[in-house]
């Protein structure tokens, strides 16, 4: 019989050699207003005093502080009032004693005056006010640099830039940071039987679907994909194609044509090519097992199998999480939940395998059912929450033995009420 | 003293009003090429069987099932091998009995044949193959529309559509899918005393953060934001800005102007406005009590505090709900953890009050400790991981005591490992 798999790797020996790569995003200057979800590229220090000027905290009256001291509710102070100054005006009007000046919130603070009383504690009269509570100095002002300081940290390099992290930044005036680039991430097909979306289908033919999903995925990993199109499976197709993606990309991801035998198409292209450091041709996983992983002057290039399911699979556990750590970009360990598996979950015993599954809520608990699979079914992974991982010295899971289930999604957008799941 | 104060409504109060509202997104034709995350505006109907044709599941040899029978380790059956078919190609030779044709996974299945036989079960020689082991009719063929059938549901109505749920869809050979439009966000920032990013800041000026704030917000609540600009503290300039933004967008978030008083700009200018429904000017929450909410012929307009932490968390409570709600996109909800109280947490008695909290790690246990606060401080939620709700009916929270932490970003996208927070 003929001899048709490879040596097979563990994916702690890919991993171990993908980690000694090198890939980083150059360093991008975006502004502010587009800035969400991106990662801050070095710390970003305030230019200037956040406020750069003495200003009142409340609505009421710049006053000398101790003008006001012994005031109460039955004795008022009574002060001149000899101006006012609004939010954003320029100049204010000079305070001393016995005086004071209507300030609002955000105004300038009169020279002079070292504290504000309330609206709520006075009582305007004509040309004067009464004070009905003491203030300290310094009260009701926020000083110059309070929030931050010329020279502070504000955000730290590293940081996911949230709404209230650019709004700080944008505090200082300055509208644009330097960010990681995203990874340009080349996304290819391979195969004699693929067509393009929107084509006629003619027999023999199908569509291309791997190259929408893992576009997709690269995207919701934080890449930035480039479609490389169907590639012919022949090796002067591959190549071009490879050569091309090398250029202008940082790294590449490939399905199809991984299968050793007539169809082992893309490792093969691939092998005899010059610089070409091949890591692995073969998984210790299933689905996965035909996936090969090279990189070429430092640019990883991912062989993910054909099948939509697989290639899915194969993407979630060894590409994502180095688009994201490559990227700077938390892995998405945090995004697990704990089940409990509904029926006896088989797995083949001797291989790690990734086993799909669709989550229900029954009495409180979250309870894992493996999605009926089929390596041809499309259709899988929609009907699909995550998957579990089934150690290879295990042949099943048993009915209610706790899971862990990695999520493709956020829990909370997991929303399918119609049919009581989550 | 001067009333400064108006009628407060509770929460839920405003809630009630808010969801008699009919915000309502279009439906837009988005490419699958860039549907990640969109929400699907119905349901997707297959318009084709997929596979559309009868195809081999497996790298063999397309037999006469009833061929192999009684085929065993020790009993080969030999077979006549009278061609192959690749995949992709278009045509197939026909197999009778006694004959076979090489099939490489994929493949059109060849007439005559209903089964195929691994390789690995097979050994070819001179124009013939042994087969070493039985098939059954249908085995290792895929039929037609086996995966979906046309007309079959693929992806249902209100979906948010993940790589895996456009790749099915394009499996169908469709590029184009009827997805939920963003609603379209007017964000615009009021006060006298704002400046726009990079221009200069003279005495008495502040940088409008809110806007850059509320537009990144938006987006991280599924909108589509439209910036207004900075709109100055009187009537006209008010209702213009109003008016134009009712115009092109489906609702509308003003920040600053809402204190009642000198700087209750935006309340007063917009309760002459012709055929506008108020619901509430003041929330029995803190930080958001001088928070106003109106609809004009249907329209949401929202009007937040100035103070960049008290617009934001308002944002939060009251606007990313209903953003999502009227986006079809799931609730929040789901991003919550529960914690313990670091310290004894204070509140104001007789009022909701959401408290900004920073998450630590200790012992395996998450725990919340109040951010140092201050209405003025904008680097305040820079350093928050969330938010915890204390009751009207609380003055604290005790330490120890477990709470629930809404968080303004997923639980692993935290990740300030220096400063041991998570």
């Amino acid at each position: 019989m003929r001899e048709i798999f490879y040596s097979v790797t563990s994916l702690k020996d890919l991993f171990s050699k993908l980690d000694k790569l090198n890939v980083t995003p150059p360093k991008v200057e975006v502004s502010v207003w587009e800035a969400l979800g991106r990662v801050l590229a070095e710390d970003f220090r305030s230019p200037v005093n956040v406020p750069h000027f003495r200003r009142a905290a409340r609505d009421g009256y710049a006053v000398v502080a101790r003008d006001t001291f012994g005031a109460g509710e039955e004795e008022p102070v009574t002060l001149k009032v000899v101006g006012e100054v609004k939010a954003g005006d320029e100049q204010a009007p000079q305070v001393s004693e016995g005086t004071c000046v209507r300030v609002a919130t955000g105004a300038l603070m009169p020279d002079g005056a070292d504290a504000v009383v309330m609206v709520e504690h006075t009582v305007e009269g004509e040309g004067h006010i009464k004070v009905y509570r003491a203030v300290t100095p310094g009260e009701n002002i926020v000083e110059e640099g309070k929030d931050i300081r010329r020279g502070e940290l504000v955000v730290k390099e590293g940081r996911v830039l949230s709404p209230q992290d650019v709004g700080a930044i944008a505090a200082t005036g300055v509208e644009k940071v330097r960010v990681y680039g995203k990874l340009k991430v080349a996304v290819a097909s391979t195969g004699d039987e693929l067509v393009k979306l929107g084509e006629e289908l003619r027999p023999g033919k199908i569509y291309d679907v791997n190259s929408v999903t893992l576009i997709n995925a690269v995207r919701a990993s934080g890449g930035e994909p480039f479609y490389m199109g169907i590639v012919r499976d022949n090796r002067e197709a591959i190549i071009k194609v490879l050569r091309s993606a090398l250029t202008t990309c940082d790294l590449v991801v490939f399905s199809g044509g991984t299968s050793k035998g007539p169809g082992d198409a893309v490792p093969s292209a691939l092998r005899e090519l010059e610089a070409l450091d091949f890591m692995v041709h073969g998984l210790a996983m299933k689905p996965g097992k035909p996936t090969a992983v090279a990189s070429h002057k430092g640019k990883p290039i991912f062989m993910l199998p054909g099948h939509p399911t697989s290639a899915l699979l194969t993407y979630y556990v060894i590409v994502d999480p180095y688009i994201r750590k490559w990227s700077y970009l938390p892995p998405r360990e945090g995004m697990e939940v704990k089940a409990r598996a509904g029926v006896r979950i088989f797995s083949e015993e001797g291989r790690l395998e990734f086993k799909p599954v669709r989550l229900r809520k029954e009495e409180n608990e979250l309870i894992a059912y493996p999605t009926p699979t089929g390596s041809e079914a499309i259709t899988t992974l929609t009907s699909t929450h995550g998957y579990i991982e089934i150690k290879a010295n295990r042949s099943f899971i048993e009915q209610g033995e706790e899971v862990t289930v990695k999520l493709f999604r956020p829990i909370w957008e997991i929303n399918e009420p119609e049919e009581e799941f989550l």
